[in-house]
């Protein structure tokens, strides 16, 4: 049987030479109302045959019904991906996107994606089942409609490069549309999912991040998004399974709140009925509140909120928090072990379970796989300003670390200990809040850690202060109002064990894995600044 | 060696009878007072001690200083739930809170609470190791301390009653406060874990719904509550087990939107930057988008809200949701079959993983253990309305249920069919939302469902129109501003699988389980019009 040439066709103008973005965007717009032009016409002429010659396959082609569940057919639907030559020579159902379909004379190629899958199948005009018609029908089918496709499954001599399934295709017997899509569609799959810094393809039309992001569920439906949202999946399910068999306590802590909890900056506010309320910037205190209460172990997974101007490659104005906290016994690296164990579980995990995933990603993503060291490496701050200090930064012994230091660290610490993933501890006590308890044995420093992937933080952590004189004595130190913070400070009056934690943004996590650079590729429906929709 | 005992003691009035509520506080404020007084005396007295005979006890208690990480010892602190025959004779260390302390003579009884369980512990001055003055200073640490307690474990020959660990105690050879509880608590635990409706025991106090809110840390500590929250996590973590097994992936959806998604009312409203926001009253059309974007099964977990003013037993302004939506193939009886299906696997779940928990709380929250069958039990909406009818309810073929008859219809169909749990199918098309799929069969009726914990609603969901035009003509028959909703209708213009699903209410799925009877002791910081704190 023949086969698809997949070659890429670059667009060439009537000059020869290779098109601009604008001229292509014409191109296009132009070849959509070819093509709808064209449906229609195939249509009236698919129409004018049957009305001179019978259609022998008219039962085996059209539009169904909208589906409002009448029947329960005893139907088997196989997955793409279970399209193998095992399968080859039975009959099966398949229902899957219409990714793309072309006509050549009595034939028509069509590729059905399925999620990260994809399979080519075949029309071909024959004497008993197949029509001219019919071909016509499954060539004007809209690109993205779903359908539903009987076919036989046959080996091919050479593999099927462009599609998942390699090894076989689809023999057409019966086609029906499920739920057709617009004809034109707001961006195309395949420029969507087009490798972003690839030379030779350099002239082929990519679709820019605000495209993406206002098409979002189109977007979504190429295989690398298919492949990232379960990796963002694969990292929540790891961070609770490792906690929850580690001890700890899955808890729900409240998004709206009565005061600022992290001081009254960067807060959102809400109309609460009669009154003024806001949104949590994190889940702080009602982790300390749970630990306080007897939980010992907690973690939560959740919205968390941030009303900052910030339009970076790695800001969101709402995000999910993966936030833990933890009574220790006599000592706060007690908490960095689990945190740091954690991590280990998390990366082994995606490198184990997510590899299908991960190889989807890199086609279009390409990045050096994520490197970690287990036990986890564990630097402390002074280290680091001596590393930084090397390579020629000025850096004073207390000063907290710029964005460009710590994606300069992330260099060193790889160059030299070949990791992407390690744990900073002690940092200076005057960069951090009033909270976080000072290194009992140099009071500069703090017993408090930053997390870091690839050169950034994706966790801040401390021994908090569990004394609520000590606790007191600091915020007066840092200026705070007492009375303000008043019920926190409370919340350690009846007892509290020592405790630490941490807070790792989820979407941060998923990004830095992957090597990806803009954050609003692992937040599905993002929220910046200028962005809330869709 | 001698038992604690552990008859409750009814306080009586100077006329021998029971003390009204008024005169039991004053006499609590009183007994605090002394209480107070005493432990002044004591610590006078045992510093006059310590000047006259030498204290050969000395180091072997005290007050630790703050916990700040100085040190790793080598020291293993057992488990209260460790403490079982098995580690008779031999000598441990114990954190825990002091939960209550009693003093009689030359001994001191303590209980040592953690978490879900106590043990008695025992004091008593001997030649060597236990002074007079170290009886003392146990007897005078304050309620709900956490200390150090290093003890000997001793097979007791009567049971003790008052404690999970019933068979041992501890014969306390050290004991170190490690955090110290303020001596007057605004809650006491006993109080708090006393069943609310025990006839023998009714003079005593207990502790009312706001006291237990405004005071969340200490009330949190109950056995009882130490054990609710626990469910709670596990009905979260069957819930997304099951469908991960099933082959759902867990997303996110936004919660600051930027249109009200279920119509203007009942909306939370956020300050944007220079705009105004909503918060999320679901995740319905974010689930629904996920859907057309080829994620097929999909689940989230998070906070949901709604600007409503009710004051009731089972409404809460922020709660946690688990919503699920799915493409199915022909009927939406697969999406039935898929959460029916789930909920018994969280039944038999907390049923079998969560017997201590439950256990815990039938003690204070006695109820009939939650009855369901496997498959669960599927009524059709007519039904309902003839037993209803049977019953005496004057109700319309296409009237919706009140929430009397839902509490109705609970009883009776465990009476008719034993189960605690049912799916009530084909509601009304006229009482369900605009994009609720009509029964193909019946225009009166919908392809939508509800489903009911002893007679209380905690699922809603339907087949969903996956059809855009169909959609707008539904739209427009419920008077909506088809402009308001385009985005909404613009996502199935794209080809989308038909699909179905439903939102499920966490906090009364456990509140139902558990047989309680107010949703505020299932959210661990509750909301309410009235309730923003702590």
């Amino acid at each position: 049987m023949e086969k698809e040439n997949d070659q890429p066709e670059v667009p060439l103008g009537p000059d020869g030479k290779p098109l601009s973005k604008k001229a292509l965007k014409k191109q296009q717009k132009d070849a959509e109302k070819a093509a709808k032009k064209a449906q229609r016409q195939a249509q009236q002429a698919a129409e004018a045959d049957t009305q001179v010659t019978e259609d022998f396959s008219k039962d085996r082609y059209g539009n169904m019904a909208m589906l409002q569940s009448t029947e329960k057919p005893d139907r088997r639907l196989v997955r793409v991906e279970e399209l193998t030559p095992s399968l080859a020579g039975e009959t099966v159902w398949v229902r899957a996107r219409m990714h793309t379909s072309r006509a050549k004379g009595k034939q028509c190629f069509l590729v059905l994606r399925q999620q990260q899958f994809n399979v080519q199948a075949l029309a071909f005009v024959n004497d008993k089942t197949v029509s001219k018609q019919m071909v016509k029908f499954a060539a004007n089918i809209t690109k993205e409609s779903i359908i539903d496709v009987e076919g036989v499954v046959q080996k091919v001599a050479q593999p099927v490069e462009s599609c998942t399934q390699r090894d076989v295709e689809l023999h057409v017997e019966r086609v029906f549309v499920v739920s057709a899509s617009a004809p034109q569609l707001p961006l195309q799959l395949d420029d969507a999912a087009r490798p972003e810094h690839d030379e030779e393809d350099a002239s082929r039309p990519r679709v820019n991040q605000d495209t993406r992001l206002d098409n979002r569920i189109i977007d979504l439906r190429t295989t690398t998004n298919q492949a990232v949202y379960r990796v963002v999946a694969g990292v929540c399910d790891l961070f609770r399974a490792t906690l929850t068999g580690k001890g700890f306590v899955e808890i729900h802590t409240p998004k709206i709140i009565s005061a600022a909890s992290e001081g009254g900056a960067n807060v959102f506010t809400v109309s609460y009925f009669k009154n003024n309320a806001y949104l949590a910037q994190s889940p702080q205190l009602y982790k300390q509140m749970a630990i306080a209460a007897d939980f010992e172990k907690v973690f939560t997974v959740g919205a968390v909120f941030r009303a900052e101007d910030s339009n970076t490659h790695r800001h969101l104005t709402e995000f999910v928090g993966l936030d833990l906290e933890m009574a220790f016994n006599y000592h706060y690296h007690e908490v960095l072990d689990v945190i740091g164990d954690m991590f280990v579980h998390i990366f082994k995990g995606l490198r184990d379970r997510y590899k299908t995933e991960i190889n989807t990603i890199q086609k279009q993503y390409p990045s050096e796989p994520f490197k970690f060291l287990e036990p986890s490496l564990r630097l402390e701050f002074p280290e680091a300003v001596t590393m930084l200090r090397e390579a020629g930064v000025e850096i004073g012994d207390e000063d907290d670390l710029s964005t460009p230091d710590e994606k300069l660290l992330g260099k060193l610490v790889k160059a030299k200990y070949d990791t992407d993933f390690f744990i900073l501890d002690k940092f200076p006590l005057a960069v951090r809040p009033f909270y976080t308890m000072p290194d009992p044995n140099n009071p500069k420093y703090a017993n408090s850690y930053d997390m870091y992937m690839r050169g950034e933080e994706i966790l801040s952590g401390a021994q908090r202060i569990h004394d609520p004189e000590f606790l007191t004595e600091r915020a007066k130190a840092h200026e705070i109002d007492i009375e303000k913070i008043k019920s926190y400070i409370d919340s350690f009056r009846y007892g509290c064990p020592p405790h630490g934690g941490g807070g790792i943004g989820m979407e941060r996590v998923v990004m830095l894995y992957l090597g990806l650079t803009n954050i609003r590729k692992t937040s599905m429906f993002p929220r910046d600044p200028k962005r809330l929709t869709p």
